[in-house]
């Protein structure tokens, strides 16, 4: 088992996750099913926009109607023993056809594809509150980045 | 993009990825949190025994109770660029004290740990009811595998 990383290697790390080109993020949200809560959890491509995660579907999908109703997800960056874990609130869905030029052209640049203006895709931006990193067993202490959305460190 | 893989090559192809050792699998689940229902998520070590996917976990942790209440949980495997879906069932909780060695012996086998005694740690037996794989947009025609709990093919 490698040395447990750092506070700031381990941001680092996290930021680089956020920002690599053409990578997705696992998406999971929940909504009631009858009288439980049922977990949803789709990969979807990513773009870090103002220290935001922002994501693009179909604004039908369950995943979209789940994390507005919700107003929360929760996000996982691979691969699972490297992972970062972000719980994140919902800050608003833009309608592809209403986003400003600029903001689709960095969603685009970053994950590599463009929302098509029909079937009502929209973005959706997360704000993470808390972010977690590790690797292995001997970095579970520490793993918290972020708390109620400020970096610690 | 690489032409769509046929249903038995994706089935080939899960069936691999389950039975794979030293892997992790998304766990995804859900609970209430007030009045709004809230998504978990966390990787941890999968084994595959008697087409049910075992994982293992101290029993009062989160994803643990969230599985054990709701009866359900939604399981990744990835990369996000060939991913396996699964909607399971929950079947059983084991205290890892009352496993039988067969059984123990398995999971440590694929997954390449023991749980240890102390802390309260059990296995959950998670049934899949559906079944998806994809790799790209090309593959999302034909993604479900498994549908009630039966391979299609």
């Amino acid at each position: 088992m490698a040395a447990p990383r750092d506070a700031h290697t381990r941001k680092a790390g996290t930021l680089d996750k956020l920002n690599s080109r053409g990578d997705d993020v696992w998406v999971a949200s929940a909504a009631m099913d009858g009288t439980q809560p049922q977990a949803h959890l789709i990969p979807l491509s990513l773009a870090w926009i103002d220290d935001c995660v922002v994501v693009a579907a179909p604004a039908h999908q369950q995943t979209v109607r789940n994390i507005v109703e919700s107003g929360k997800a929760r996000l996982a960056l691979g691969p699972t023993r490297d992972v970062v874990m972000i719980d994140a609130d919902f800050r608003e869905a833009i309608n592809v056809n209403d986003a400003p030029a600029d903001f689709a052209e960095r969603y685009a640049a970053q994950a590599g594809w463009v929302p098509r203006q029909e079937g009502g895709y929209a973005y959706l931006v997360l704000r993470p509150q808390r972010i977690q990193s590790w690797r292995e067993a001997n970095e579970l202490a520490g793993r918290t980045l972020m708390r109620a959305g400020r970096w610690l460190m």
